[in-house]
């Protein structure tokens, strides 16, 4: 079992370090907002920080699970951030979603304060962390991952080791490309479907068996039908982790003209109040 | 055991009437180009006949699967068609896809000539027709779609009832929306994952477990990736597909824009040489 440091204890990152206390490891915890690390140890083993620094100066493997790029660099080399308290050889995870070029900056100034880094964004949601099967997306050395990943495993059904640094921001960010081109065409299938007079259960039941089958269409057809948004991956953090896919792409010189597309259409559900719905209201945009 | 005609001999038609022969049913089969029909009769038990009307004479169902919206209308309405020719209460099920307001129309037509008319496209490919593992949607009355179903079921995995006339049709075109929006995604994804440096088989193993599922994905990321198209449901065939979706969208006031998009995408692929080859070709358009 290990000294385990664990920053950022959302929807995410709160289940996530959970899992590591059940798993026996020794924790300590760091939040933004204090009241989240006080109803945490209240409710689990382990100790609470009042910086990034504190949790993470004992620590074998911090991880990290935070809003964006910038919460990021805060958490690592920031003031009071990790990187200059870590011990030498320690591990940095970083769960966040970010873009591919800060997590490959941050892999090199982790070497150059003798700690080592890996990017591991995740997908699986709120439902994954809590059941401890999320999936997991590595980006850095081998030796790195070897070591991470039977700690990781305590929420993972799926841990994948990509490549070199940042391999694991790209692999997400394929992710979300093909979420993008999913749930754009079942938002037009769907409202092309109920205006065709059509039972969309019925439709969809039947499509399920054949080539258009997807995860998305099992799972998220009934409720845009009907109309419910209230649960899953919202739209805001899409619009994030699109952003950093359009980023990605420009520097690459690669036009992804659906996704860039799905991207508008998205930033008008946020302007029609769906910004913390599921990723599945992108039909709002088609049946207002 | 019934009577019944089968017109059109083709990569679907072909082995879906053999299934039907091999069922027991009295076959008698047409084919424009009269060599499909001597070479069908050569390989299986039933009949040839040298017009639809003639096939259909004594059939107490006659099925058709032919290419489009014109080919049908040759084979019920036109000269030596099978409608004037039908006996009395017979059945006539049209595995075409064709729009759904000339399966209505030919629904109507049926009628006036005291028969009795389905829509009842299809989806699965060559694979499925030859494997007998189709899926078929289908419209009409439920008097005339329990007469049909058990018939269907020597080449069908899944058969839906989908409403009335032209509601067969209409699922089709849910089903090759959502293709579209997939494959879109998946073509995007596949040429950012190459240029990222990633190695697609590996991501796309990992994202498999995931929302961003897909059949698309599991089957035809690869191949993509490989560029090998020699295989599955023709472009040109897509582009028919979706000319029937535009139109009827058109038709009902629907917008599908990213439908659209991939129309004139496959158009671009056409144009590229690809339109023999799979669906999954639609990468060739952003892979030159």
């Amino acid at each position: 079992m290990a000294q385990i440091a664990f920053l950022g204890l959302g929807i995410m990152g709160g289940p996530m370090a959970a899992h590591l206390a059940k798993a026996g490891h020794t924790m300590t915890v760091y939040n933004r907002t204090l009241a989240k690390s006080t109803a945490w140890v209240a409710k689990h083993a382990g100790k609470m920080a009042k910086t990034p620094a504190l949790a993470a100066q004992s620590a074998d493997i911090v991880f990290a699970c935070v809003g964006a790029d910038r919460d990021v660099e805060d958490v690592t080399t920031g003031p009071d951030g990790a990187f200059s308290a870590m011990t030498t050889g320690s591990l940095f995870v970083d769960h966040t979603t970010i873009g591919a070029d800060t997590a490959r900056q941050l892999a090199i100034v982790a070497r150059q304060h003798g700690i080592r880094f890996l990017d591991a964004p995740v997908s699986g949601g709120q439902a994954g962390a809590e059941n401890g099967q999320l999936t997991i997306m590595v980006g850095g050395d081998t030796v790195d991952f070897d070591r991470a990943e039977p700690v990781m495993q305590a929420y993972a059904k799926r841990i994948g080791h990509m490549g070199p640094s940042g391999a694991g921001q790209l692999t997400k960010m394929v992710n979300q490309i093909c979420i993008a081109g999913v749930v754009q065409g079942l938002a037009e299938a769907v409202h092309f479907a109920l205006e065709a007079g059509l039972d969309s259960t019925q439709v969809f039941d039947v499509l399920s068996k054949g080539a258009a089958q997807s995860w998305q269409m099992e799972n998220r057809t009934a409720t845009m039908a009907d109309g419910k948004f209230d649960f899953g991956f919202a739209v805001d953090w899409m619009r994030k982790d699109l952003g950093l896919v359009l980023d990605e792409a420009r520097r690459m010189g690669v036009t992804l003209p659906v996704t860039a597309l799905v991207d508008h259409f998205y930033s008008d559900v946020q302007k029609l109040g769906g910004k913390r719905q599921d990723t599945s209201s992108l039909i709002r945009r088609f049946r207002r």
